[in-house]
């Protein structure tokens, strides 16, 4: 009965409909509605269809997209949002890391500097259709109160590190500020916090192996960069007596279905194979990779393996930008080239990887990532009337191969809108760019105390 | 006495002055001036310089960019631009060639298709920063008319084949209808003619001769694909007794100084260095090349051995988008992916690529390319408010892996506005779109009919 619409019967009351909208479920099917109905109530999304689905319903506010693209928000499975006040400083430079990267963390992650990244890349990351995003950084608290104004979702990893870093000064001082910060959003309907291992080889076997037990207790995600060099690999096989880093991660125990690893790179089959047996989640961050000419991570391997991968745009240093619509282009044709093949990572892949695969990597399909019954209402409009949006004969092919990330129009989770026709309504971005732009004073003259160049 | 700047001496008059810019000149110093000023008089650029150059000037017409990036427009140096029509159909397709693109061609370019094609890839290139294309494809005196109409600047070739096309019956007839678009338009201020074989395996060693023969004859540009494939090296070194299509190119006497090569992914140090010793100009696509994995051209040797390189963007078949812009962040990793080194292709070569390097591949670098005195305003304005771009450290690394195509705010080709606060004011971008839109129906129509899918 609940297919069929009745003219006469009451509508039922709604408080948003997409109508008129090139709909992409991304559900099991992937169903596609041409001229496409999304219902949503509260923070769910009651009902998706085609053009007549419309009329059985009654909505405080109906949006005629007019053939644009409704899909799911995109899920950035991996970055460290607040390092955008550090974005492109010392792009290229071979030795950034020790040059740029570690000096300044040590000298500016604070409070105040995290919060200010954070806004700027959430207000970014709004603009540009991301919906959910995973990070890895220090004072996760401070990002939570950005993600929780914001209106965003977020999966938020307090980093362990056996270094003293700016809010903690060994892996044990940073288990108990996670603990905490656990404690403290475990139950917020948005933000999932996590501990955020930095990788194996910066910390000790104890700590992965208490972090994994402590997450398993708590019920919460780990996430942790994983196989991203040879030099890691080094590192690894000579504390583990020969094993790959997965391998030894899960030798020790530290494989579990709460893990999302980023990167990925440097894996083989048997490395494969044991992400699936211990359904780990992955972040591919092809843009930050290459950048780094560190490698292109076997992908197309893990998806024919059913591994959980999402795409993940790394940091603003890294990658540089934080919306995954970046990523689709360069996802979907690098991974042709080291292929040889054209026909390799088809643009539904790639889609996929950015939205229910994602999802999955973060172990959150249940929730998010398609546009279907009963999940949250997390759902971007992308505008299909820019001239490199037109014609639009596949909008898989579309949005993968011409789309750029301020296509998206519209941005929604969990029902509230949080930007219209490219306005963000929940924060005031001029003055989120003016903190950030100050800020970057700040990182200047850092640098050239330092006796580094501004480059 | 002309560096000084005089409070009580009479201001000189211009047109259109850009002052508070973040000016890259893009000269042989690659001269940035922070708080810069760029002066325009009738059609050509009449001082540059910084922030006190102001005062020198009273324009009719000044723009405060308010710290925004100011940069010679940027230049595309190989594309189809009417092939807009069929963007993203049959992408991925293994022999999409034979089954998409030859079939819609043979029933569909004409008069109508190329205007309605070629208009809407303008409005893309006039709303993604560039501002002279380099066009090869049929019935170009209809491209033309639309270069004209929006007022931007492009060398067009006019197809010469040994097929039978929609234009011509045979190479002998293309070359005609060459001669006679030449004839029409050599005196344009703004649009260069020239001819364009397609490739030396789709035309004889005797054609290619005439049109090098004729091209000097009429000193206009000859455009080609060259090195594009393992197929074509076969085909060139069966006809040639073993020559690479470079070397056959040199043999036969048909590399000169008129010719752009576009992708030479296939080609050596020998032929590198044939292609220095003719002073042939290179088109580099990246995009497109490594969409179709046919593999990544030696840019970076091409650099290095001074050869006149720059960046295209393909057609929209191929890349899919006409943006330079679209390219910066490929051509930058793709390059540090296949040499394995970080520091490979700076922003700075990209840069260059994209206007001065391209002006030089197109034998332009005289009239564009670069903000200087005596050259022509070919200008952009890029927001550099947008959060992607912020914090910006170091413009040219902010553009290459920041920057997105609708970062353009304002365009101007010989010193006229073609774009202001991302509006094309010189033709009207709904009715191209509508138009171009209603084309892509009978597009669907010719697929449908020819046995394929919509895919």
């Amino acid at each position: 009965m609940s297919a069929i619409s009745f003219a006469g019967l009451a509508a039922q009351s709604a408080d948003f409909m997409f109508t008129n909208a090139t709909v992409l479920t991304m559900n099991e099917q992937k169903a596609v509605y041409e001229q496409g109905t999304v219902v949503v109530k509260d923070d769910k999304i009651i009902a998706v269809g085609d053009a007549e689905l419309a009329s059985e319903y009654k909505a405080q506010t109906v949006m005629d997209v007019a053939g644009d693209i409704v899909m799911p928000g995109l899920i950035n499975t991996h970055t460290h949002a607040s390092m955008t006040v550090f974005r492109s400083l010392g792009d290229d430079v071979p030795d950034r890391l020790h040059r740029y990267i570690f000096p300044l963390e040590a000298k500016l992650v604070a409070r105040d500097m995290v919060r200010i990244g954070a806004q700027l890349g959430n207000v970014e990351m709004v603009k540009g259709g991301v919906t959910t995003y995973a990070d890895m950084y220090y004072f996760e608290d401070e990002v939570a109160k950005t993600v929780d104004e914001i209106g965003m979702r977020a999966v938020l990893g307090q980093t362990v590190i056996q270094f003293p870093v700016a809010d903690a000064e060994n892996a044990q001082a940073g288990i108990q500020y996670a603990l905490n910060f656990i404690e403290q959003y475990k139950d917020h309907p948005r933000i999932t916090p996590a501990f955020a291992p930095h990788a194996p080889y910066t910390n000790t076997t104890e700590t992965l192996q208490e972090i994994s037990r402590l997450s398993l207790e708590h019920d919460v995600p780990v996430m942790i960069h994983l196989a991203e060099s040879a030099r890691e690999r080094e590192v690894i096989a000579e504390r583990s007596g020969g094993l790959s880093p997965v391998a030894y991660m899960a030798d020790i125990g530290a494989l579990n279905h709460n893990l999302v690893a980023a990167h990925a790179i440097d894996i083989d089959d048997a490395d494969i194979a044991l992400l699936k047996q211990y359904d780990v989640g992955v972040a591919h961050n092809m843009s930050a990779n290459i950048k780094s000419a560190k490698g292109v991570s076997p992908a197309i391997d893990m998806l024919a393996a059913d591994v959980r991968i999402g795409l993940g745009t790394d940091g603003p240093m890294s990658g540089n930008t934080l919306s995954t619509i970046d990523e689709f282009n360069q996802v979907a044709k690098v991974h042709k080239l080291v292929n040889r093949d054209r026909a390799a990572m088809p643009p539904t892949d790639v889609i996929e990887m950015a939205t229910i695969g994602a999802a999955r990597a973060l172990h959150m399909e249940d929730e998010i990532g398609s546009l279907e019954v009963g999940k949250q209402a997390d759902i971007i409009v992308i505008d299909t009337k820019a001239p490199n949006m037109v014609p639009m004969y596949n909008p898989y092919s579309a949005l993968v191969y011409s789309a750029y990330a301020n296509n998206v129009q519209h941005s929604m989770v969990a029902g509230e809108l949080l930007m219209k026709d490219r306005q963000v309504l929940t924060v005031d971005e001029n003055q989120v760019r003016i903190e950030a732009q100050k800020f970057a004073d700040v990182v200047r003259q850092s640098v050239i105390e330092s006796g580094e160049e501004i480059r």
